[in-house]
């Protein structure tokens, strides 16, 4: 956990009749303003740590960049909550039909999407990977029992890219978008390939979140919530597949169940 | 609720080693476009209720309009998911600095907020309501009560102004935020004085969620969820109660806790 993604606030805890004054650990917000080649392109309200992996994931996300080496040289001011972006070939951030058309589901306004950007970003899934059911179960337990500021704040989602053994790598995020650009960011940065890989999210399964994970290369997407009918329909036309709800022992399973393995006795349905 | 809301989905129910494919009931998610005196203002993803209520209080969350009474006309073509506005007084929507340098927490990209249209929109609350705390208590228990859709989808927040006695109006939305603009709008459209009420709200409080309520007029804002470190800095500057994590017999009061009445025998804090 980076420094500063929680802080301490002095609340009253009023349970069962009684009102307490006591500190509480709460999630950080953090106002990030990511300029490219000296002009503005956005600011992301989000959880103050993995700057480096978010600015590549958000730009990555976006259409900017297609690979971190894209990233001529990327400076953070953290006191100011600024990243400066310097691209190899530069290109203009007005060409990007950035910020207009699309309004996401989980706030009132999000970033555009598969409209403009996407259509360039997001690719059909022809991933062959396949996991076992239960390994799923299992994969989500690890997410949520690995975060430090989930457990500290209840305020955070949290994404990982697995394999069927385990987590790679995680990350968090109060934005839940945020939270998967990070990823994708750190992937980008490390080099490792998303293709045979599974993404676990503690985070609702809106069209945005089927669409980052076809930009990210992933075929298996597992959540913790529930799905969007919209989701759904791209999940089914990107090769994505997706499960949700998926709690202790139990986990729907939406589209192309051809990547889960069933227990045998199970019909393949 | 209304038709829409939901969809039918074919799943495979995996379940303690079990496959079983059934229908699930999910929640929708439906692109609506607003255009204002001829120009493409918004799209805003939401879920496909009360579509009235939601256009009137995104615009005046926006600082487009100040009561129901500036739209001259508001025309709905929910099939294509279009809605048509004139207002009295003419304005270039280009006039409001819309869709920049602002991202909001809860999705990648979010509306823009508290430095260009917040700032005009956001006052200061000085509202004298108080409220008991056993009653917040049972405010969320009706709120979560009430909802068919979550019941059914698991997949929507609920927000709901209230008094002391009970919900006045309730509304759904998969966005959060949308959820708000939807009571905002039904406040509005039929005059509910929101300055002597209570938000009851199952989302995270964020700081676009204070400000909103900010903008509404309200001074007590209870949810099920945790809040952030910069939506208290909010709330304790705009004058707003804020209590968190209610569940069962437990709230946290973060902000202003001199509206919240303990039952007697605990100090006041």
């Amino acid at each position: 956990m980076d420094r500063g993604s929680t802080a301490q606030w002095r609340m009253i805890k009023y349970d069962d009749g009684r009102a307490l004054e006591t500190d509480d650990e709460i999630a950080a917000e953090y106002p990030f303003t990511l300029r490219v080649d000296g002009e503005e392109f956005a600011t992301i309200v989000c959880t103050p740590s993995d700057l480096h992996d978010l600015t590549i994931g958000f730009l990555a996300s976006e259409g900017v960049i297609r690979a971190a080496s894209d990233v001529e040289s990327l400076t953070l001011d953290e006191d100011r909550g600024f990243a400066y972006i310097r691209l190899h070939r530069k290109q203009s951030t007005g060409k990007i039909n950035y910020a207009k058309r699309f309004i996401g589901s989980c706030c009132g306004k999000s970033r555009q999407f598969y409209f403009h950007n996407d259509v360039q970003t997001a690719k059909t899934i022809t991933s062959r990977t396949r996991i076992g059911a239960d390994r799923c179960l299992e994969l989500m337990r690890l997410l949520q029992n690995g975060s430090d500021v989930f457990r500290q704040t209840g305020g955070v989602h949290n994404a990982a890219i697995c394999t069927e053994d385990g987590l790679v790598a995680a990350r968090s995020d109060i934005g839940r978008h945020n939270a998967l650009d990070k990823l994708f960011g750190h992937c980008l940065r490390s080099g490792i390939p998303a293709r045979d890989k599974i993404i676990v999210f503690s985070g609702r399964l809106s069209s945005e979140v089927v669409l980052k994970t076809a930009k990210i290369g992933c075929g298996i997407l597992l959540s913790k919530s529930a799905p969007t009918d919209l989701a759904l329909r791209l999940a089914e036309d990107l090769g994505v597949t997706c499960a949700g709800f998926i709690r202790g022992t139990v986990m729907n399973v939406y589209t192309h169940p051809d990547r889960i393995v069933f227990p045998s006795g199970n019909e393949t349905p």
